[in-house]
Parts: structure tokens; C-alpha cells; sequence
């Protein structure tokens, strides 16, 4: 189901989820198009689109059963498939994502940090472990977790990765802003920061 | 000029930039649509597209001059026109992203950082002060500034934004997973994180 949406129609069900959640913890049953096209200052027929294609129906004067988008955002985006993935680089940035909460509400699931810093190592952050980088391969062997999150300095970003790939990683989410050269076989998504920005300062004319 | 640019494609303009500014530290003059495709794992065509949409000429075999590219970039997405903003929240994200040097290539100036914690106060972060989160109306008079990246935790987003927008800040790039309330005139930015790992998930069939 998911590979049928756009991938921006795939963040925008990330940011009605967002909305579902805080209606949901605050005990609000029903939410309309309306709504949510206000809240995101996005075009509520564009929003009405999303809800339908993912075959979630709404009631006319009521609007959508909370509970219910919630429930079927969540199963279209595959959120009960838990994924799990490291932390590589445990500065601010590397601590930041793993205390980010709505990583788990959609199935990502950090499961340790790796760091060089022998301060940092032995520590958690979270109930997160951070490991000594250089006994990854070994984690990586025992628990079949190949998707990293690469936090390091810009500087050691390429060197990190070359080690990570022989180590057995296969899916990067790149978050320092250097573009990273990998083998064959090997995916990076390169998280691009100054690009929201960017359209933020586009939508809004901000200059 | 940038307004004529699709959301996507100004991403893929500040991806092309970052590959750029690697080339022209390695001192390598010409770069191919090739060359860059690969990079970014994705299609020739679309860059070939994007870099003819701005007006750069490539020559037959050589393909583009490294530094030509890189200076229509940066004239088509504004770089040279400085905007400034302040950081809401001294903690791991509000730091990270205080130290994050894309941003400064693409004219994000970064003036100050406001939090709540005595101890944070008065400290700095790469040259940048922590002022007190209560003397923001003061800084926003005397400098015009009127953008806010905001990085405080969840449950308190909604009332630092309240007080943010008394205070005189017209645009919120929000970080806080959840979905903020504004006035009229006043615009949000809800960054989206997960939406980015997700959209990585379906292009690499990760699940």
C-alpha cells in the first residue's frame, strides 16, 4: 500500500498522525478535513484526497473517527513493522535523535549508539547503550541491524562509512551535510536540513 | 527566480550544492549530470532538467564548471541574502543545529539561542549566546529578527509558541513533534523527521 503513495503524500500522513495523536491524547473523537487543512496550512482537497486513498471514510457534518485515521495511517505506513536501527556519533545531534519520540510511534526503533569518545562510552542516553564504534561489527553479527544513522562530524563522515559498509551496514541515514560515496548494494538518504528551510522561505516568501 | 522552482527540485539544488562545495574544497573544476546522479542515487534526466531550469550550460564531455553551478545555486536560492534567526531551546537539537554549518552556505544565520536554564544562560555555542528565554521581546526590537527555530520539548511547544508570537516572531520553523496552534499572520513550519526516514523506507524498500 505504501509504495502506492507519493512520497510527499507520505509525509503528509506523517503530520496527520501527528495531529491524530495530540486529538487522541486529549480525548477529542472526531476531526475534519477542515481541521487539519488549518492546522498545516495545506489545501484541505488535497487532504481529503490523502484521507481517501488510503480507504479511510469519513461521515458527512462529523468528520473522521480519530481512533480510526489514526489506526489506518498507521498500518498504510507500515508502523507496527518495527525497524531498527544505531546511532553513529553520540554528540548532540546523535543524543537528540535518540530521545526523539516519534521515531518509535512509527516504528523506528533506535537501538544503541556508537561513539569513538571513551566518556561517552559505557553511557546511555534514554536507556540506550552507547557502544565503543569499534565493536560494531559484532553488534551488527548478533543482532542483524543494518540501518545507521550517521550523526559524526562532517570531517570523519566518509572514513565512518567506509567502516560502517564493511561492517555490515546496509542503509545509511546521512545527517551530516557532506555527500557520501558508497559500493554497490549500499542506500544513503542524505537528510537535508537547509532544504526544508529552503521551501519553508519559498512558501512564505521570506527573503 | 526561486519561486518559478518546485519544492523538490530546490531539495535536489541544495544536494547538488553540497556535492559542489566537496568538489571545489577538493579543488576538481568540472563536474557531469552523471557524476551527480550517481551520487544522489537518482536520475540523470532530472538533474540534467533542474541544472537547464536555472540556466547553467554544461559543455559536450566536460559537463559543468564546479564553480559556475555552485554560484547560480547559490543566486537562485537567495544564498546571499542573509536571514537571521534565533534558536528556542539550549538542549541537544537546539545545539546540534546551532553548530550545523550548511546552514550559513545558504544565508541561515543563526544570531542567538533563548532558553529557561539558569545554567544555560549566558554560555555560548560556537560564538553564539544563550540568553534568557524572558528578555526575547527586548532582542526581537532591537534587532528585527523574526524568525524562531524551535527545539524545546514537546509539552511546553505550544506555550513557548505563545509566547513566541506575543513577543513579536512572525515564522516558526518548528521541531517539536507536534502540530502547533498560531494566529493569523503567523506561519509554521512543521520539520518531519520521520516522514524524511519513511520516504527513505519505500524508495529502498526497507521494511
Amino acid at each position: 500500500m505504501k509504495n502506492n503513495l507519493s512520497q510527499r503524500a507520505i509525509v503528509r500522513l506523517t503530520q496527520y498522525h501527528t495531529i491524530l495523536r495530540d486529538y487522541s491524547k486529549k480525548k477529542i473523537e472526531n476531526i475534519t478535513s477542515s481541521q487539519i487543512s488549518k492546522l498545516l496550512e495545506i489545501d484541505e482537497t488535497l487532504v481529503r484526497k490523502d484521507i481517501k486513498n488510503i480507504n479511510c471514510k469519513g461521515k458527512c457534518k462529523v468528520g473522521y473517527s480519530v481512533f480510526e485515521l489514526k489506526y489506518i495511517i498507521e498500518s498504510v505506513l507500515d508502523c507496527n513493522i518495527t525497524k531498527k536501527a544505531y546511532i553513529i556519533g553520540a554528540g548532540n545531534l546523535g543524543i537528540a535523535l535518540a530521545k526523539y519520540s516519534k521515531f518509535n510511534d512509527f516504528g523506528l526503533e533506535i537501538s544503541a549508539l556508537f561513539d569513538i569518545d571513551k566518556h561517552k562510552i559505557g553511557q546511555k542516553v534514554d536507556n540506550k547503550p552507547i557502544y565503543d564504534l569499534n565493536t560494531i561489527k559484532k553488534h551488527i553479527q548478533s543482532t542483524n541491524i543494518n540501518i545507521a544513522i550517521l550523526t559524526t562530524p562532517n570531517k570523519v563522515a566518509q572514513e565512518v562509512t567506509n567502516f560502517l559498509v564493511e561492517s555490515g551496514i546496509k542503509y545509511i541515514w546521512n545527517f551530516a551535510p557532506t555527500i557520501l560515496t558508497v559500493p554497490e548494494g549500499i542506500h544513503v538518504w542524505h537528510e537535508n536540513l537547509i532544504g526544508s528551510f529552503l521551501q519553508f522561505c519559498t512558501i512564505e516568501n521570506i527573503s
